[in-house]
């Protein structure tokens, strides 16, 4: 038997490969294919299955091409919207890998064709050994259940309720649980920070087993997730078993300040992923400041797909992990790579802007002279913010500017939960013209380290309920088209 | 949190590293630490312990020079042959570690001092997530307790039933169980080729909690495992917590034909890891032929730690492999490898020797012409080999060749499994001037696989019992030492 | 400044990267292009041009794709075989990179479009830092004069001669010579054994410059050179600046022993790579024995573009690698890899082949049981053989198989220099029916440094003028086309 | 023949490992040893001698190990100042290594025991392939000749004119030049950037070749280099063959914020090795901003061997290389590293400083306000500075506060020519009290390109003399002891 976990940092996403006498199956493969390729060839395993859970929205799934370059097939539940796939599995289907059993469950939810798979050993067909949950059943949370028609959030946590406790729930305490994201994804609320889990111990913690069914719809309808707006674009590409990566043949050129200031000035965008301090300390004008770990996600907010990108990369960076992480959400079109990195832009005598930085203590003392933005989720905000601040979530921020009531001329304070959304914003806010930004060092967290006031409660901001809606009116038909 | 296990292949050893709010904690760590000291740098852990599960036998641990090198403490049960430690824990001891909290569980039976250690979640201290077991409970399996005064295998088996059942079994099905070995090592008869296991699994497959007492005693008592001369070594050895590898700083020399030939011929042993074919088709005389897998536990039966090794490798080998791998079980005077590898000496003219190989068909054809000989250990010679086989465990070969009744000028077919063993045995035989050796081909796997007459029951040899009582009288003064 | 060598294993082939100021220069690219694209992206180069020195014949180049990955234009000698390319250069014609000057020389001799490419620093446009120069000047050695049109050799030798010395060697001693191949090429006879060399070196030591005019061509006619028939292959593939790797993208599947021996028997070839040793230990029944740093050469003699090939394996073996060696002469179909490699078919029950190994001594020893078969080339044959030895070249030698009166059921004992090439004469033989082949091990390598008999002079074989007879007429036309 | 060139980042140092028919020759190794090893043992070599060209004085050398571990002998020119080595090579002394022949020629100057070796093939006893040349004569430069005796510098420069001239030039323009130092070294004044050079590119280039003997003297004399004050101790260190690592056991303690905080505090020094941008936006108070690539160089001007260190480093570094850089000029006493980087201490609530950063416009249009600090060489200050602006070399800034007349109250402009030195001084001034430090974005480099304001002379401060003197007292018995 053979075991492996792959994750992908940025996306908190986790994909298996798993093999039993000479054959494999690939749940949930992410776009990039060589970290499966190369596990298959070193076990000698030839791949027979590709498995998807359900249709992901948060990256562009790997499964066509994976199938295409093996020669393997695509397995997903059978439902309208499964789209293209090898084989349809239905309500307890069984396939068998190796010596292993697979059984298909479906648990919608999450999404309505969402499937769990469980795994046996050859020996007890009756004893789960674990199971493939993708983002119905996660580590001490489940998927939310706003995506799929937002207004009907109720039914699917009642959907998710009912087939986690039929379904899933009868495999047995032992069973482990194997799914699709961990903390720190947007496809769930509070996913717990916990290496491997069981059903037994979801059994004792997890809000659908500990709570009654009407409690747990009443926990998922109080959730206010972001939905970034390139989920709709995923489960569109997904639909189709994602793009391939094969005829991105091209490498990435490395351009000089002149080069990259020259094209990237017209229609580009410059995404730097230095950490916000060096943002601060200078950057191009017009770039915006988007932390490695939040390329693949926030590119999803702030790009799109035709968008030419230009990067600027700290040193020591990998220039193809920057462009996978693109490329995972679909961001196909990076067009250069300042060669150097800042410190040949800054010696190129090239226009550079730069905006301060404050520690708490220095906004808590001088807090008449700054607005204070804060640009977390609004749960985050409500949990907790600075006195005054005004909220607007920086995926939104943008979109919102209008309505914030901040002045362009007057210094505004940037805060995050730790900095590095901080840095997104502060770029926005320069973007659009403001004079006298200000990234909170260490924002809320080291704010409430250092016990300094805090407000409790909800922002005097328009309301998520707009966003949604809108959402909702682009989402909507994608499911059937 | 911070989980992973680490694998050491040739000793089929798993370890563990586990970190929570920066602080880790090492579980059964193998002498060479670079993969231990790797993983908390890139984790930023800080160690706090260095965990023994037991006095480990089938390698030197990395207990004393991890704690050193890092500041840890060495934790072990409180037992007096747990050699000296910094902390001695008694039954149901706790230790904290960041958030998640350890309780020590006095597992006896595979070693007197055996330790299994829970881990909690910190939310939950009655819910365990995983035990650590050491050599208790193993996939599918439970620990040899042979090992201990082997007299008293039915003592010590009675205590491994009763402390798993008493204090391992309660913490529940959902817990992992994370045990010092994996399938292939010799601490166990059977272990189960399963990735990752729970108690739950374990508590519907395991003989331990399937069988009744009485039953499982009877069956610990039929194992008949052979016992590796090292064992001893080892014990002594770990008493002190291992042996830094800190002071090997020399590297290998790389030695010619010629340089090779006049230091390894006079004192030392040449071990050449080449598969059974290559070394067949032609070998330095007088050397011993060990598969690279098989380097770390079988070095401990053909070789000393006083004897200089020599090594000739196939291509693409990286040295250090070879000698952690042998540095692993104490064989540490390694004192050149011929550099080029066979090619080179191949090339220049200094004496080669060649032995037959026979496919399975060749010798069952001229079944008359061969004397068979069958060096796989008692169990699997008794479920089936070739008729009118000799058997000799590959381990115990040489000290048993004369009572074996083999002609030396006759020819010998050597049989294993599939092959490496019996290129071992076909190694050992040309060392003692048998002229016609023939490895076969793929072994008794591909014998069977051919339907080839097979022959059940025992071999007409000096009985196990008497290497057993042997060993014991070496053994057992140790662990009062 | 920025300046690396690139070294192709088993082509004996040198490319170069060349930078300065931001800008680069690629050299004789071979197809597989991944090394080129890290070294830019890490150096921050931009590639402006990707220079061919000659139509390359033992290799497929990768000008284009590499020019259509960057956006670089090619570059090579104005003449009408060059195939197409962006610039062609005449005689003396400049390139300007960075802060670099390039000058183009036309040394023909080996192709008529050879050029070779000076280098000169920015502030001494007069002073040659060095020169890339093909295969017109190698270390101590020329280029071969017999490939384009062998009936002209004269007149390619004297072209050669004239160039270096009218083009080249007035750029003075202190320039860097930078050849396309190194020692072990076949483009070329004795190419020494230098790593780095110069103008100055040259000219004291290599023929071309030591030599007289008459005498070198009458040195140039003596050479004996087998004329692989991949050649005329790769340079129609190069006038086209070679053929994309990109379009390969599917994995090589790892095969069980069953189903490589159901697709590879009924059409394809098994290649196996192991050491001589080893295939002589053990192989499937028809595989050829194909040592890995032969690969690539010698896959250009016994196998075609169209033929699918199997692949057995060493150990640690980088499939990848093997793939690439394939692929760099254009062997793209392969189709599978034997899983777990020799072990796994051993274990298999399938069919196995061996055959006996003999040392220098048990050969002199037994030397009238045995046919001698040398399989070197000519002129290694011709400087001493194994008396009464027949000769065929190992390329040539299915072909002549029939000619060298060997008889298929007595014992042949095949030699070469050292081991690789009698290990692929015996599969050959044994493919072709023969019942008693035995491979000399250390070949005439080891016979001689043992002061066995050795006889000096031609072999007593159909002479070479033939088959260079019948290659010049598949070639002839080539050129033209 | 095998060669390979090892450079060292940071130092700009060059090392080497020649090989012949088995056997080897490193020159001048650094002090971290795998390179070496690893090479040797890939290529199968057997280290027959490790060869100083001279008592390196900015790194401690790895003579001393790479003989122990090896079995190697160390050989260096027969001189008093030699230290042990084990062969004291004479004028014209030769070595053999394999089928190399090796010859020592007196080349003084640089220091007084300073040789090259030449490399002669084998087969012409009597034509050079190359010379190593340590820091005799490097691309387009040679050594600097004030170290040794500053006040003897003519003396130095005439010896080493006379050297080069009558030992080294007679070696033939065709042979390779092959130095201790390339670009960026502080053991020479202007080393060219030049891949690759020989002797005949010297001759045309090399001011000691194309200058008169006077005209040469006179050249040196107007050198003006900073002298670093660890170089007094490397020599001292490198007079026995440098310092084992091997002792250096300990990994790097990663510390959590507050614990580095209370340990560094006290009487540590914390290097913080980002950017200048970030280092301005956030860091630790009292920490010092010190580049990667130059934590060598600068680490042996701002600390000493017994100070504590501590370090903050970017994401993706690789910690080792930060410890090996500092362990190369003997910075051993490497005490923790910041577990999770400056995001954990942001996120801390800990204190956090934070100075201005500013483009050249912004200087030049508000330098009223700012008084400007130019920390550049003082060669470099005198080809153009910002008109008045106060001059101090980085490296004996802190020394010379006092006497530049800054006031601490008001905002100081630094530059340097692209930004790192400037973070340094940056850092060094916000040490001492200083309130506005402003560092200037691309320094003198963007400056020049704006075409702002320059002015070309000496600055007004106490002269490099008066250090130069101060260093010499201290050095002066160094060499005798």
């Amino acid at each position: 038997m053979f075991f492996q976990a792959i994750k992908t940092p940025g996306l908190a996403h986790v994909s298996y490969v798993l093999g039993s006498d000479g054959e494999a199956l690939v749940v949930d493969p992410r776009r990039d294919l060589g970290v499966y390729l190369d596990i298959l060839q070193a076990q000698g395993l030839h791949l027979r299955y590709v498995l998807q859970t359900h249709r992901q929205e948060d990256f562009i799934v790997g499964m066509a091409e994976l199938a295409h370059l093996t020669g393997a097939r695509t397995v997903a539940f059978k439902h309208p919207i499964s789209g293209y796939v090898d084989v349809q599995l239905g309500e307890r289907a069984r396939l068998q890998l190796g010596r292993l059993s697979l059984l298909a469950l479906h648990t919608p939810g999450h999404t309505p064709e969402s499937m769990s798979c469980a795994v046996f050993l050859d020996t007890h067909p009756t004893l789960a050994w674990g199971v493939f949950t993708g983002d119905a059943l996660l580590a001490g949370e489940t998927g939310r259940t706003d995506l799929f028609h937002p207004e009907r959030t109720y039914e699917n946590s009642a959907l998710l309720y009912d087939a986690l406790h039929s379904e899933v729930l009868p495999l047995g305490d032992q069973a482990l649980v194997l799914p699709a994201h961990g903390p720190g994804s947007v496809c769930a609320s509070q996913i717990a920070d916990r290496e491997l889990t069981t059903l037994g111990l979801e059994r004792h913690r997890n809000p659908v087993f500990v709570l009654g069914r009407d409690e747990f719809i009443s926990h998922k309808l109080r959730e206010r997730l972001p939905r970034p707006p390139y989920f709709s674009r995923m489960e569109g590409v997904n639909l189709h078993g994602g793009i391939s990566l094969a005829r991105k043949q091209r490498t990435l050129p490395m351009l000089s300040p002149r080069e990259l200031q020259q094209t990237a000035e017209v229609l580009g965008l410059i995404l730097d992923t230095r950490e916000p301090e060096a943002f601060a300390g200078g950057h191009i004008p017009g770039s915006l400041n988007l932390w490695m770990d939040g390329l693949a996600l926030f590119s999803g907010w702030m790009a799109t797909p035709e968008m030419p990108l230009y990067l600027v990369l700290p040193e020591n960076t990998d220039v193809r992990q920057a462009e996978l992480s693109l490329a995972r959400v679909g961001m196909d079109r990076v067009e250069g790579v300042l060669a150097g990195g800042f410190r040949a832009w800054r010696a190129s005598g090239l226009p550079i802007e730069h905006h301060a930085t404050l520690t708490p203590n220095e906004l808590h003392e001088q807090a008449d002279r700054f607005q204070t933005l804060d640009v977390r989720t609004v749960s985050e905000f409500e949990e907790g913010h600075i006195p005054n601040a005004r909220h607007a979530y920086v995926g939104e921020l943008e979109e919102h500017l209008g309505e914030l009531g901040l002045r362009q001329d007057a210094p505004v304070a940037v805060t995050c939960s730790a900095g590095p959304r901080g840095g997104l914003a502060a770029s926005i806010l320069q973007r659009n013209g403001f004079q006298g930004v200000a990234n909170l060092l260490g924002g809320m967290t080291a704010w409430k380290k250092l016990d300094l006031p805090v407000e409790v409660g909800p922002a005097p901001r328009p309301s998520e309920a707009q966003v949604q809606e809108k959402a909702q009116g682009e989402e909507g038909q994608l499911y059937y088209e």
